[in-house]
């Protein structure tokens, strides 16, 4: 599958905030074999919102999944913009209403806050684009969201990262396992010869075996240290033609004169 | 000024990396009072990162900076890749040159580099778009590069953070500064009350002060914790504004029986 992830929050952009839902969900998305095109990161824009989502949708991606803009303040404007963008209304959703009061309820059983039943602040994470599925939040209050346009699924979820990772694990985890491809990755680290160095060797070997991906990364900024990483995704015999590959990647090395440092998986 | 970013890479994509540049470069932006208007963060391919360029372009920022994609192995394509985006040939610029085989003339001289001279992976690190200003690279070999195309001045920055770090401050924070406007924020942590219940008093004041951007975030997800964040933008009496909005908040929070935990400037 590809998948391209929007990141929404004026937080980010300012640079208040580092995003790391993007990084947590591009390991795991990564790990069942499925591949992230592109990450957009804008901010608490109406127009902005509905714009992006339908540039993405141009690119016909399997699934897009946002984060951040959730919540009760007037600018957390992620449901209203992803409906403008796919030209629908917004509209109160009863299970999602359900989920809210129920969770503000709970949060007033146990003291956590002060302010019992629904506010106009705490019924406006209830209004999802027509056709959504919400989606529960396990860890706060504002649901998530499903939806199907043309052959895209949307999936909205919280930027608290805490209620993002239980949203993800509840709801995408089961579907990228159930079209789970293959990926494999291993490598090591080297030092004594640059990476302009065996350059021309990862390319030849990289010409040779198209359905590799071989790439060496400074470690440090002149070359100290290098890291080749070797990664296949979902052919016959990934493994062995990783193993196959570095096994000559080491020895190229070491007849430049080079040390290996350090392999893994 | 409006600033665009452009990550390329294929480790942030699939998760091997955390993309901390963008941060790093926000927190920057943000302080001399520019806006960054959206982070892109696209793989290391050519037809994308032409593609990208020039969707970025038509939205006219001051100002792209990318970051990535410079290094001498042959998936570093990113001055081909913006050279295909703009029209322009990829020429061997001469100051490049110069620059780069001076930085490994010195790695082999303090015994960091085995292999002495140019190749041919280390010569294509100087072919930049045509029209190009190179900038010196104090950290590692891979030149930056400066282009302008229509009014957009075009920031071509390596992927390694030190790298960036150090070309960013010598070449892009001077700039930054020279059009520096005037960023303020302040905020606030409390507890006892939830994000929702200070929601409308929230909307309230920033529909009042319309220059004022008044963000609330919860620290977990429940709202145990609340913070506020006063931010203003380039306008006169912005501190005293911010003050004048925090204190009302203040007593609106004692008043709905809140705490007020930490203040910051």
């Amino acid at each position: 599958m590809i998948i391209e992830i929007l990141v929404i929050g004026n937080e980010i952009l300012i640079g208040k905030t580092q995003d790391t839902n993007s990084n947590w969900m591009a390991k795991r998305i990564t790990k069942y074999g499925h591949r992230i095109h592109r990450i957009t990161t804008i901010g608490d824009s109406l127009d902005e919102i509905a714009r992006t989502v339908q540039e993405i949708l141009e690119r016909a991606p399997a699934m897009i999944i946002t984060t951040g803009g959730l919540g009760p303040t007037f600018d957390d404007m992620t449901n209203e913009g992803v409906a403008k963008g796919l030209g629908r209304e917004l509209v109160l959703d009863k299970h999602a209403y359900n989920m809210i009061e129920k969770a503000y309820k709970q949060a007033y059983e146990q003291g956590i806050l002060k302010l019992e039943g629904m506010t106009k602040e705490r019924e406006k994470m209830a209004y999802l684009p027509e056709g959504s599925i919400p989606l529960p939040n396990q860890r706060g209050t504002a649901p998530g969201v499903k939806i199907e346009e043309k052959g895209t699924s949307i999936f909205i979820l919280p930027g608290v990262p805490a209620e993002m990772k239980k949203m993800f694990n509840n709801v995408i985890k089961p579907i990228l396992k159930e079209e789970e491809g293959k990926f494999y990755q291993k490598g090591f680290i080297l030092s004594g010869i640059g990476e302009s160095q065996i350059a021309p060797y990862v390319t030849e070997l990289e010409e040779k075996n198209p359905e590799l991906w071989i790439k060496t990364h400074p470690r440090v900024g002149l070359a100290v240290e290098v890291e080749i990483s070797v990664t296949c995704f979902d052919r016959p015999n990934c493994e062995n033609l990783i193993d196959k590959v570095l096994k000559k990647l080491k020895q190229t090395v070491k007849n430049l004169g080079g040390i290996i440092k350090k392999e893994y998986d």
